[in-house]
Formats: C-alpha cells, structure tokens, sequence
C-alpha cells in the first residue's frame, strides 16, 4: 500500500502529508462517531496526516461532527496538522444571528471565529488559519494583527490565504508571512497556471493547496464534447500506466512545479487511495501535453 | 453640520480633506469670480479643503476661472491643498498650436504645463501634480527627471498619477515616490477593486483618489433592469439609515479599506454637503455586500 | 546608408544592434552558403551585428545552415552576438526520437540544447539563450541551475526568456538576472503595451525584443476594413517623412519608451535597410498616437 509522502509547504511553514483530508462534505457523509474515528485512522494509515476544514463546512457542523472524533479518540488530535478557515458568514440555523451573506474579515470576527472553530473540534491550536475568500472590504493590518494577536496566544501557528488573487495574495503578504493560497485548480479549471497565481507561489516557494482536483466529479459525469475528448485521453494515459483515471486527473495537478497539495473530498477510504497513489504516479512530459491539450482544446502555440 | 475628516494620503504624503472640490466642470457652471469665491468658501466651511484640477478641464479654462477667484480673494489660496493634473493635449481654441489628441508626457510638456497651470490658477505652488492618463510612450526616468525638477523648484510639493494600472505605477514608482492614483469608481465601475489597482494602493499605503463615484448621476437615471434593482437597495438602505442614496452610494465606495478620497464634481453646495454627510455613514457589512451584489448581479462564491 | 544603432538591452546585458537578424525562415531562403556568407556580410555593412535564432526554426536546420556560413567564413563568428533559444519540442525528421509537440524545461533538456546549437552553428558560445516559450511544467530553480552551470562552462553568456507574461518574468527573475523578454509587438498586436509586459521591462531597465513588428506581412495585405484604415494612415505618415509604409510601422515599434530591439524576418537585403532606416525615424506623438488610433479603431479616453 502507498503512503502519502510529506512537505513542507513554506520556508517557514508547517510539513503537511502532500494528501489533506478534505473536510467540506463530512456531515453528509452520515457517519457515527466512531465511524469517524475509524475514518481517521485509515487516513492516518494511509500517512495523511493533514486535515482541511472550515468554519463554515456542513451548514457549520463539520468542525464539531470532527471534534466529536477527537472526544472519543483523543490520541488522534496529536497526530494531525488542522487547517480551517474563516471570514464567511451565512444565514444558517446554527448561527441564528447572522442574518445575510458576507464575507467578514475584521480582527474581531477572525479572533471569535477562531476560537469557536478551537471548541468545536475540541483541539487547543490550529495548526493552519486561512482567509476563506477574498474580501473587498480586508484591511490588511486588521488582518494581521488579529493573525499576529492569535499566534502570540498560541492559538494558531501558521496563517494564510483562499482563493485570493497575486495582487490580493501580495497585499496580505505584505503585512504578514503567509504559507499558502489554497484555490481551485483541475483540467477544468486551469486559470492559476495562467493568471500569475502558481508563478507567484513557486516565486514564493509556497506550495498552493488545491481543492476540487476532479471538479467535483464533473471531470467524468460531463456529457460536453470537449469534456469527452479529455476523457479519452485520460482512459489513455489511465491505461498506458495501469492506473485510475481519478488518479491521471489528479496526477495532472500534482506534477505542477509549485509542488501542490491536494485535498480529497470523499467519504470513502478508497478514494483516499486513489490520491495517495496519484503522489507517486508521474506523467511524462508528453502525457502532461496531451492531457492540457484536450483541456484547453488548444494546440500548442 | 458635518465637516469633511482630513487624512494624510500617503506615508510621506499630504493631509487632503477626504472630501475634495472637484473643479472639472467649473467652467459650466457660469459662475461670477465673485460667486466662485462664494463657492470656495462654502467649501471651506464644510472643511472641504482640497481642490482637484487638470489643465484641461472646461476646454483649458478651470484653472483660469478659479485663478480669477483666488486673484479676487487671495487670502483663500492658503487655506487650500490644490491638485492639478498634465500629460493630456487636444485641439482647442485656447490651446491654437495644439493640432491632435494626444498624451504628452515629456519632461518639456510636464513643466511646461505645470508652470502654466500655476499662472492660470495664480499660485505659487501646486500641492500634488498628476500624470492625468498612462501614456504608452512614457519614459518613467524622464517623468521623474521633470517630477523631481518642479520639486527641487518648489512649483509642486508632491507627485502621483491617474488612471494608471498597477504595472502602470509601479513602473513609476520605481523612479519617484507617487502619493496617490486617482481612478473611477462607483457602484456602476467596480474593476478596481478586482484587478489590483486598489490592493496595490492599500500595500502601499497610499489612498486612492475617487472620480465618478455616483456615476456620473447614471447610477440614479439609467432605466437598465439592473441598475434598477440596484437603485432599489439605494432606496432601501437609504430609508434605513435616514440619508440620501446619493449618500449611501459615495458612503459604499468610501467605506472601501484602501481609505480613498472622493472628488464632488457639482457646483451645488446641498451636494458637496451630501458627500460630506457620507464620510460620516458607516454602512454595515450586511449593506455593503446587498449593494455589491446588486451591483455585480451576482452572489457572493 | 543607414548604420543601426546599437545599445546595451539590460543593466548587466549584452550590447547588441537595434535590427537584430531573424533567420527563423532562413532554410526557406534557398542559399547557398555561400550566399549566406554574402548575406551575412551584408548586415555586418548594415550595422546589425545580432543574429536570432532558436533550435527548432526551419524544422531544426536553421542553425546548421548558420554554422555552414560560419565553417566557411570562420572570421564572421566574432562579429556577431548569437541569440538561441530551446524550450520546445515537436515531432521532427530531423529529431527522430521526439514524438509529440511538448515544451521542456527540464535542467538536462537545456543544456543539450545548448550544447547541440554549438554544435549546429559551430561556435564556442551563444551570446544569449532564450526559454522559448514560458513552460507551465517549470521549475524555476532547475531552469536557473541549468543556465548557471552554462553560464559557468562558458558555453553561455547571458540568459532570458521569450513570450513570459510579468508574472512568469518574475518567478524566473527571481532565480536567475534576465536581460530580456523577447516577444511579439505590432501595430496589430498591441498587447504587450496594456498588459504590463513593456511596464516590467521599463522598470527593470531591460530591452524587449520584438518579433514580427510587420505581423507577418498581414499589416499590409490584410483586407479588413479595420486594417484598411490603419494602411492608410501609415500611407500618409510615410508621404509625410518621405519613407516606406514598413519603416513607419517598424518605427512605431522603436519609438517605444521601453527602448526595444527589434528583429527582422526576411532574406532580403533591402528589407534589412528598411529596418535599420526604421531606427532613424523618429515618430511625432501625433503621428504615433494616430496610428494607435487607428490601429485600436478607438479614440484616446
């Protein structure tokens, strides 16, 4: 069996297992306590030791519905590095006092939102705060002093960023060091190999988090004639190495040169598999080609 | 009655009231020299103390017409920060040499228009001089040659730009410290707030300096569906917070975090007393992102 | 006749001549090499003393035929500043093993590139080698390594890159000093002068190089209402300087602030005095911007 292997993300940042367990759907998962806590342990047996959540997950459950896990199993807390976010709030029945979509980036709500994610998983530290989505509203000092306010109390160890652009990434960076942009990236999403964003982090030497790796299933249900040329290819490159196609796909992102993490989303231990093997499933430079070929439906220029 | 805060608009820049007297359509207003130095005064007394020219404005004749106030009340020259701008030329019957519509940033141009623009106003000194447009054939040492030259001359105490992208100003700002970008924006212009121009400001600590911040009242007549249910969350919020929409719509840009000024451009004394009200009206986050969403026609990702 | 100029393209960069010589068609050219001695000659007289090259032009015998010329008039080699560049691969007669168009950027593919143009145009050292096109697949720190261990061995003086956006410029900037960005500009390809491409140079004092300033002849054959209008005016600029229709759009090319060199692409004698008279002729702003009107089919905001 595959193990995920191991970096560190920054210069000064934390080593993660290059496979973080993906958080986003755990309430819909509809698992027991204990399932969770024997899902836990195949991640950890598969060496991810890396979990990725936000406040906001499963209408704002999925930080307690993973604290319950650690109740039950509290050695498990130690083995992890915790990344979760803020900076989004919603009309929800579990936060009856919010009562529209913002994005929320004052020191005030950072510092409350942190400490509230800190009681819902039961854990004493977040290994990772990031900034959920950029906010048009960010004072960049408020920011940071909030960031700079929770490390100094031991709350947080490392801070850093979500779906920002390089001007934005560069702004917050400028008041604070920050250890990662997490942001979208797939075959069907392929603007930040574009748009400066992986240039800027490999500038940066700081390793992008990527989430929807397989577009969130769309990679394969997608009837689009475009979508189905790159199918093929992948069904190609899948058999040339006697591997999955979830697996090409997500090898496509991992060979990126700004050395990507990757999050999963699934509920299912195979699927878990499937990205800790992709770590070791290196495409050649041809099959790379091919396959943004028949993404972008573009030759080469 | 309120009166406009001041603020200093960079770290080694000047104190501008955050409301500032834009002169752009002076000349239409068809006011006597005397009832311009009613104007100006007005303006004083709602601490609106910063005036914002160009050297083409009202067909080359707005820096003579407040000249002519100044010359009437010269005691009032001192009480004011004044911001002109050079760098544009057109054909005109004030300007008869001038033959094409053209950009000019040479240094000739740009102390030649600088020290015209001191004698047209009938001032000694210009407290902060703009590049009005980015110039694709600008020579940033050359612009900074002639910057640095009415500097060391004492004819202008502080320099900047207008309009420029931030690969635009930084360029610039490689050869000479700028104190501000002045640029549109307005609940009907958003694209600064997404592609950089403000991010760049709020790193540099530099306050942008707002035109068309009401659209230039297209915000308030345009029959487009869109701007319809715009204008009904002005109404809203506006009924909300017992002021004008016109105050809401100047407060939503000047709640922004790069800390902008914001330029009048009515002859009106009931307006700039409205723009003044709106430094005062702190929207809520939940009325921010209504209007931006109205706006954009979109909801938050 | 007309000399061309010539100027140092980076603060610590080569001195090269303002008309570089592109031999990317030479193997269309139909000379013997005895012809290509003559024809080299013929630019010695002009002053242009630098010569383009890449790997793959002419389906991969470009530089071969160079290095016949050179074999046969071995004094020519000192005489020139040799640009080359590597990066790309595509299927070839001439590259049997290559089976699909890819870029490469690896560490191993560069210096066999390198060291495979020395061999081809039988010279010592290239004066200049390129990263053709920028590689999504690039490890910075490997491009960087590779061109400092060529740097090193003297089989290379200085490095740069061709057609990278700011973004991609500085990742690689970051590593390794880069004296010049090598992409295409025209009257019909405007681009690089609103996207940053041209600010990034200026600021870094670096000369672009500009290939197809003609846009491949399609400036004046093109039959598009919009490129009929910019043909006319470039016909009554170059009534008004008494010079050809190509001099004024390669000199609108020249003129700009960002002081590029500039490539030409024909076997032509004449076409070469063309370009280097080009150098010589100085646009007015009103004639430039004129040009730029038409060319955009847009007035100045």
């Amino acid at each position: 069996m595959s193990i995920s292997p191991r970096q560190q993300i920054a210069p000064q940042g934390p080593e993660f297992s290059r496979i973080v367990l993906g958080l986003w759907r755990l309430s819909s998962w509809q698992m027991t306590p204990a399932e969770r806590v024997d899902f836990l342990k195949a991640a950890l047996d598969l060496g991810i030791t890396t979990i990725d959540q936000a406040d906001i997950y499963g209408d704002y459950t999925s930080e307690t519905l993973l604290g319950e896990a650690f109740a039950l199993a509290p050695e498990l807390r130690q083995r992890f590095q915790i990344v979760t976010k803020c900076g989004i709030q919603f009309p929800s029945v579990n936060r009856p006092h919010q009562t529209a979509h913002i994005y929320n980036t004052t020191a005030a709500h950072i510092i409350q939102s942190a400490e509230n994610s800190l009681r819902s998983m039961q854990i004493d530290c977040i290994d990772l705060l990031l900034i959920h989505r950029p906010d048009p509203l960010m004072d960049a000092d408020a920011v940071a002093q909030a960031f700079l306010q929770l490390q100094q109390s031991g709350k947080v160890k490392h801070v850093g960023v979500s779906n920002f652009t390089p001007a934005q990434f560069d702004l917050l960076a400028s008041r604070i060091p920050l250890v990662t942009n997490q942001v979208e990236c797939s075959l069907l999403h392929t603007a930040p190999i574009d748009d400066g964003t992986f240039d800027n982090c490999q500038r940066l030497r700081i390793s992008p988090m990527i989430w929807s790796a397989l577009a969130g299933g769309r990679l394969f249900s997608d009837q689009h004639p475009q979508i189905q040329v790159l199918h093929a290819e992948l069904n190609r490159i899948a058999n040339e190495l006697d591997v999955s196609v979830s697996c090409v796909a997500m090898a496509w992102v991992l060979n990126l040169p700004s050395q990507p993490v990757l999050l999963t989303g699934s509920g299912r231990v195979k699927v878990l598999e499937e990205a800790v093997r992709a770590c070791g499933c290196q495409l050649s430079r041809e099959q790379w080609f091919d396959l943004w070929r028949a993404a972008t439906g573009q030759d080469l220029p």
